[in-house]
């Protein structure tokens, strides 16, 4: 009889320790072990593959693109975990440093999360960039992949398997799930794992946000907006649009609406429609928008509507105001922009919308962890815990603080006679007094 | 018949903009003419409070010790909102800034978690600190404090809520619920409330962990350890175990276990029990233990205790490993220390112990936002997501990313012929630029 998920999981969690507190060298030799093994392994990978897009023949297009994993492909995937090997070690930063007396040093130090628990879409690619993500910042790692990559996933995995075993880490920092049914357990699995991040359809994210008490970064839906105020440039505003609704239109960072301030409407909607038909994007608007341009009528269930396509809802506000309102009550939260010259309207948009990512004059489709310039992406998240936005590597982070004496006790500091505090703050540069040693000087009892 | 709590709660959220968007100056005069506020209601505040301490004739010196709002401790409170209108501004910090491209400025600021849900004990002092530093850092309460002090607190709310009418906050910002069952629709209103800091017994913390979607500040319970080490010098070990065990015994950062390597332990146990002896500190330990000192033999459940009180579980190890491991297991890694003059034991212990705080060489009872300098502190967090250890104004706080450009489009930046990012990363000193302003220079559609 096959373990339970949740012993497995108290397996991978027992690793934790051994990787948390390995060297940055040891974890990089790893990964470099594993894109040895990818290579030597690189035959049946693309076998198990080719087998796996043969099943998936019925699927669209773009979900067989998505996993498909050919020489190329692979490739560029071990290339890419080879950038991670290049970059800083996420643990041990030194967040903040004070010294709270003579001979006792506060310091804040970046840790790993522990285990992250992850759930994706079927592609080969993300499954050894999240690896790679894992490895290197230290954290524990179950998984759990598209069932069409199935046996790409599960060849990928003995590969990688076979090149941690006798490592530091062990095998068991990694587990792979196989069913739905394993998915749910590992969501029962709080205190084991200690953040869940899922990518892939609406309805499996809000499945999981609905089925766990494990904290959740990610984001269920991408409902963005653009308002172009009075004051827009109306060429650049039908550019931003443009590319906002049309570069990737199933992206989460695509527009859904797009409101438009009544002194402008009449110029800028005829040139914006016609931009949007050349494109073959589909406009409904509400009643003043069908009076100046020809479109379908918005129904009220429009505004709240994630297309993921070409088609776009139309509103006209009568003032900035009531398009941050609109943006308030009808997105989610995620990418919302403006379009504006005057400065006031722009700050008034940038500082009174609550978004994860709020953008003046330019493409939401910017929002995104690369463009970010952050590395490698683990996620979007519309939370406003932990992380925000585009979460890079410091996503998997959380932190601890050390507190290093010479024997001092609080009742020397309590009292009317009491001894203060020096609260002196430090430069966070350079590495954890605890990676670094500290002085080593041994001295009497004070 | 009286608002439902979640319709109540919907108005708290109303007032999200208006705080989140007000500028330091505003909030401080507020806070300034709440303060002034008390000052004119002072007599029916001490009133009320008389009355809730007539009611509570009953309950321990402790808990009448907390509930007690005199002359001096309102002066005192008055003068901490004082103190907290003295601290910076934590709206709108730069946490880092990034040229993506030319005109293409990334910045990523701090701004209000939102609505934050409060429930705390009998202690009108706490309810006024709460409010004051929600109100600094921009964000909506909702609170409810002990039943104890009904009266004391009705009384500040009503006095509060005068002093905000007619400010740029409002009088919804700020809501006092008044019964358990009110507390209960709180917990229910995901959506609405963004944080739940939940202070008091272990009964209450966990009961709003276990009821709740919304994230959740704090810690049940403070299970904390110290090791004492074969290279430890007696004095200082038994110095800061003392000052652990009894400088506040029902404090959560206080220890119930204390681990005894075994090469130090004949030296070490008789001067720390006759310590803890005459401090009136009930020793129970293993049977290597008290094979040396004379104390009760510790029964499993012993060493999952929190006392809260006189009491202490002594084990004795054979190695640093086996204290580690003891930890791992038994605390609830809030806080915990070792007692070493060895520096790579004490480099392992640091490393590899996974608390909130871990410390070495000094008392448990440093672990505490006022000791580590944070300024006022908002709780203390066991969990790993968003903060952890002692919180100070930032747990408060999210971030929003802000992106201004003139007019960028993602397509430019695809592509074989593509724009490369410029990615540069730039000083975060200084405010932000939505706060200052942009340039403000018009320029023609690019």
């Amino acid at each position: 009889m096959a373990e339970s998920i949740k012993k497995q999981i108290t397996k991978v969690k027992m690793q934790c320790t051994a990787l948390s507190s390995s060297s940055v060298e040891q974890r990089n030799d790893l990964l470099l072990q594993i894109c040895k093994g990818l290579q030597q392994d690189r035959n049946v990978i693309l076998e198990a593959n080719a087998e796996d897009l043969r099943n998936a023949s019925a699927l669209s297009e773009s979900v067989k693109s998505r996993l498909k994993l050919d020489e190329a492909k692979l490739d560029s995937v071990i290339e890419s975990i080879e950038d991670v090997v290049a970059q800083d070690d996420p643990i041990g930063k030194v967040l903040a440093r004070r010294l709270l007396d003579d001979n006792l040093l506060l310091e804040k130090i970046s840790v790993p999360l522990g285990v992250i628990g992850m759930v994706f879409e079927a592609r080969p690619d993300a499954f050894l960039q999240i690896v790679s993500l894992c490895l290197k910042s230290g954290n524990c790692l179950v998984l759990k992949g598209g069932k069409e990559a199935n046996r790409t996933n599960h060849v990928l995995y003995e590969s990688i398997k076979r090149s941690c075993r006798g490592s530091f880490a062990g095998e068991n920092w990694l587990l792979l799930l196989e069913s739905h049914e394993d998915v749910k357990r590992m969501l029962e699995a709080d205190g084991l794992v200690d953040l869940i991040i899922p990518r892939g359809s609406y309805e499996l994210i809000s499945y999981v946000k609905e089925n766990t008490r494990i904290p959740v970064l990610g984001h269920a839906d991408g409902l963005c907006a653009m308002y172009v105020d009075r004051s827009a440039f109306v060429g650049k505003a039908v550019a931003c649009a443009l590319d906002s609704k049309i570069n990737y239109p199933a992206a989460c960072n695509s527009i859904e609406n797009l409101i438009v301030h009544k002194d402008i409407a009449k110029e800028f909607l005829p040139i914006m429609a016609k931009a949007f038909s050349e494109n073959n994007v589909l406009i409904v608007g509400d009643e003043r928008v069908s009076s100046i341009i020809r479109c379908a009528r918005a129904t009220e269930a429009d505004w709240d509507t994630e297309y993921l396509g070409l088609e776009i809802s139309i509103l006209m506000v009568d003032s900035i105001d009531e398009a941050i309102d609109f943006i308030a009550h009808h997105t989610s939260h995620h990418t919302d922009a403006i379009i504006a010259e005057d400065e006031l309207a722009m700050r008034k948009f940038l500082t009174k919308v609550d978004s994860a990512d709020v953008f003046a004059n330019c493409s939401t489709r910017f929002a995104d962890g690369y463009r970010f310039g952050l590395g490698a992406e683990v996620g979007i998240s519309t939370s406003k815990i932990h992380a925000r936005g585009p979460v890079g590597l410091e996503g998997l982070m959380s932190s601890k603080y050390i507190l290093q004496g010479r024997g001092q006790i609080v009742q020397t500091y309590m009292g009317s006679m009491c001894r203060p505090f020096k609260h002196q703050k430090l430069s966070t540069e350079g590495v954890s007094q605890i990676l670094n040693g500290i002085d080593g000087e041994e001295e009497e009892d004070e």
